[in-house]
């Protein structure tokens, strides 16, 4: 932590500043310049959080030096982190592709898109039982009925299930159905969510939420983390912006960035980042190039029936083709797709 | 509703996009254009959700006529909702302050607090038992404890208490102490608490989230209501923007923006939005000035040592000197201070 | 400046950044850390910008700690500046509002306006007579004509006049008749306007840009200072974020930002920021309550038939009326409305 | 144009709604709803621009149907344009890669860099001679002269030069160097300079701006078209959010939106996008999967040294090896990279 001192600041204000930052077992260091005084603050950092320093008179402004994540930072794991799904390691040199409907709509829809993109290279299937929507009006899922048509389809074509859970409640139904469970963009500061997941050891599929900015969604891992579940998978799915074009505005850099800031696996969903269907392959292109570990895609027997998301969600020959055509990028990338 | 179609519509897709919208109910109007065609939709707009009009083909762009959200519209309410709490009709003619610290940090800096803010003229006191914080490793609240002694204090005081829940397994435990409960903006899209809170008849302050649009927050608003609770004050809270300034940045416009849709009470809250002591006066001053109901404020007896916060809490000097400050503001409003 | 050097830095690597530091003539504080070493760099920090100290092996993050601008801060000059304008003293103890139509549309329409807001209280007319406009096909002002009408006007009223320049190349010619000299949003970053204008002695009123933090609005300002031009007039008008319900989202707390950051005038435009006629007001009361400086508002004879933004444009009742609303929130400032 | 009328409106106003519309020659068509009307407005929708429809009595809401721009359009040109360039045709099958210094520090380091990004495969140098910076005390570029090294070093290298305009009274000396002319992001709606480079018929860079929508960027493309220069080079390069990891925010998505929405040719730039040396390579990568048509590249022979930009340019190792890696993206995009 480095402290600027305001113009001006006077001697007893810089004793009263240092002895405030000792007294909590840090060493300081001065700085005098021509107009301001900085304080360096040597030693743990973290119980600096205690005092709110720039509360005190004659501090100006306050520099973190360390990141505020450990868990999920780079430098606590030399390794990435590997988290097994379907026969694939998602974070290792395979590519993951997780695709399926937005909502479990019935179990004859679940079982056809089922087969059909197990049949073109996905190896675990998404659809949602319980739905955060919008408005109160939507479909909001189907739920408990929903996530055993989920256990179903996964008994009869050997896909393992990604599900979102959104109340502390359901973490348990959830987690008795679900080989992931999703954290959706909404709930990624649902605090009591992410502490009750925290408790399991089943992976756990975090998004990145709307207004998140990179550090905020490795303090949403680390609260994960920090419970004793080290399997969370990061996933980027775009951000609020001014831009009207596309649902979201995807930010592709918080690709490379995460793979260097933390050793957890980094996905893309490429359908809410775009929220368009014609989009979904230029960005999944894209995230794999940029070094995703993989890609959450949502595709539906028939799009403009969608109780949800049809807008972005891909047929099945759309999927098929795309799965076709990602496969030189995936090798340009010096991976594999897993299939 | 209104479809505009892809230049070179063929009349099987508009016959098929037609089928589609008049198969739910509505009717059709098509206007012929150069270039486009326009199909308006009239009837009731809802049932369209139940389509991807997007996914059908010849369709290129959708706009929507009516508002999604009812109950919370002006619309469906002539009057103001007004909402008693402490003596006073939130909504009304008077304009109320809610004040006290971020978090209870111990009975007896709740009871010094609460003595000060009431001396001053806050009608109802403020204060977290259950905090989110960003990191897992910050203060999260005293819990059950802090509760308890928000309780003792409204009983030492006779101020009511506003205060956070943040889990859908606290709501009953927070409204069996709390008079009015919080929901904080990174819950404002927590689905299952909104719908949880919706349950009670208690007031319910609902803060805007800080990538919620305002047509969000009257769909937040609209879930509680859903569920048969009318009583919704909403706060605006600073919104998340490229600015570096604050902390967040206030979006003052928000507050006539909303006097107009909805008929609900609207608050704000300048210590979140603006993240600096020195800026709680000129944002509270301008609040009022733009028609706001009133204000909640984060006071703490010293708030260089408060567990959160402090950076942007008022001493109790300085509170009273901006409820002194105040008033004329708000006679200008032509409304007068609760007290 | 204060240089964040990387885990596991090396000596040699921390030799090569003092020397670095030192060969420009600063000098360097090493405090040695666990896991980081911070080097407080001392002196003229100004020269530290020509290097890329990010790209020196070993350097993680780097932390300003004077700010970029001079002329322009709080600290370069203990009275706020005043600029004379039309009998009142810009940045003084009056409130000033400026007020005509978006664009010169005649020679009639501009006298009616002038007479008609000055009537009510305005100290000034604006009216552009060089537009820029989004859309190449728009109306874009009647250029030298309605440079003419502005001062016809003048000489028959007697209020001074605001205009936009938009080219180096008129800068001449609008300084040959405007009072004032507008710089608009689109053009903030024109670095070679700010220089040219820089070169006059005219008061000039800089808009901030749509994107614009307060930093580079204050080192927009600092390009036209340097230039020997200390009759800067600073404008918050909305910023672009995620926000749809109005036409920018105004920045409230900008206002008081700026008015501690530096010592020169700021005024608010409630048109552009809420871009809705009937946002104009209270976005008006808010910005005085919040110690805004004054005003500039649109104003039309008729605002549907304006050539450019009727939609936030006030009549000439509704402008009067506006004034007289205004008052109190003035003198609850603690200042007086000029008239 | 669709008009959406308010709950109440009165025949009246109906009626005067229509007779305005109807006066600038276009239709109108009636859909009567339970509680909104909506006017469909069919013929040339640009004429509408001279009304403010929104201050009509008994308007709620317009929405746009057809594009403002129209040149730009894809709709205009069935066929991708394609601009001659160093060889290569700029939008054709084959991908150009343009590098160089942020600015032109000098004719050796200019020529060296020249020699080696051309030795890796680009086409085009790129180099500053009048550099836009956001401080008035930065280096500013060798103006004149700085064009005359890039002259030189086209000549010695063969590469054409690609360097930025920001002045009107630049446009015809820089366009006496430049094969191609940059218009960098600060001034993408400085409206006089596109109506000066529209003159031209040299190729034009036209660059994103900070804040820019695509609709935006497509207008300034129009600005320039509609003088007669139909040589517009568009680049995506970030846009201003909230992130703070990276310079910018890189919108990749706008690249295949782009290519839907217009027959111009897209270039990336991952130096400003990111800012940082090591994420240039993923952003590069991810361009090209998306459908960029190149990639414009910041080079130093010692990024530490930089006068500008040093931050987020690559030495000319981490050129070459770009390059090499690049290569294999290209080919998986069905596309070859121009060497």
């Amino acid at each position: 932590m480095i402290i600027v001192t305001k113009r001006g600041v006077t001697q007893d204000e810089l004793d009263h500043i240092r002895e405030r930052v000792e007294a909590l077992g840090l060493r300081t260091h001065v700085s005098q310049g021509e107009h301001r005084t900085l304080i360096g603050c040597v030693g743990d950092e973290e119980r600096l959080q205690s005092v709110s320093l720039l509360s005190i008179p004659g501090v100006e402004a306050v520099h973190a030096v360390m990141k505020p994540y450990k868990l999920a930072s780079r430098e606590f794991a030399a390794d990435p982190t590997r988290i097994p799904l379907g026969g694939v390691q998602v974070g290792g040199q395979e590519v993951i592709v997780i695709a399926g409907p937005c909502s479990v709509e019935g179990g004859d829809m679940l079982l056809r898109t089922a087969r059909a993109v197990g049949a073109a290279g996905a190896r675990a299937l998404r659809g949602g039982a319980f739905k955060p929507r919008t408005s109160p009006y939507s479909f909001r899922g189907m739920g408990e009925e929903g996530l055993e048509m989920l256990a179903a389809v996964r008994a009869e074509t050997g896909l393992p299930i990604v599900t979102e859970v959104m109340d502390t409640r359901q973490v348990e139904l959830v987690a008795s159905y679900a080989d992931v469970l999703q954290i959706g963009a909404r709930n990624m500061q649902n605090y009591s969510l992410l502490t009750e997941v925290g408790r399991l050891r089943r992976p756990i599929l975090l998004k990145r939420g709307m207004s998140a900015t990179i550090e905020d969604l490795l303090l949403a891992a680390e609260y994960i983390m920090s419970q004793g579940n080290p399997n969370v998978i990061l996933c980027e799915r775009g951000i609020r912006t001014f831009g009207t074009a596309t649902r979201n505005t995807f930010d592709l850099a918080a690709i490379p960035v995460l793979k260097k800031e933390t050793h957890l696996p980094v996905l893309a969903d490429p359908s809410h980042a775009g929220g368009r269907r014609d989009l979904v392959a230029p960005l999944s292109y894209a995230a794999i190039a940029a070094g995703a570990d993989g890609l959450i895609i949502e595709v539906h027997p028939e799009p403009e029936s969608a109780a949800s998301d049809g807008d972005q969600s891909l047929d099945f020959d759309e999927f098929a083709s795309l799965m076709s055509t990602l496969r030189p990028f995936v090798a340009a990338a010096g991976r594999t797709l897993a299939s």
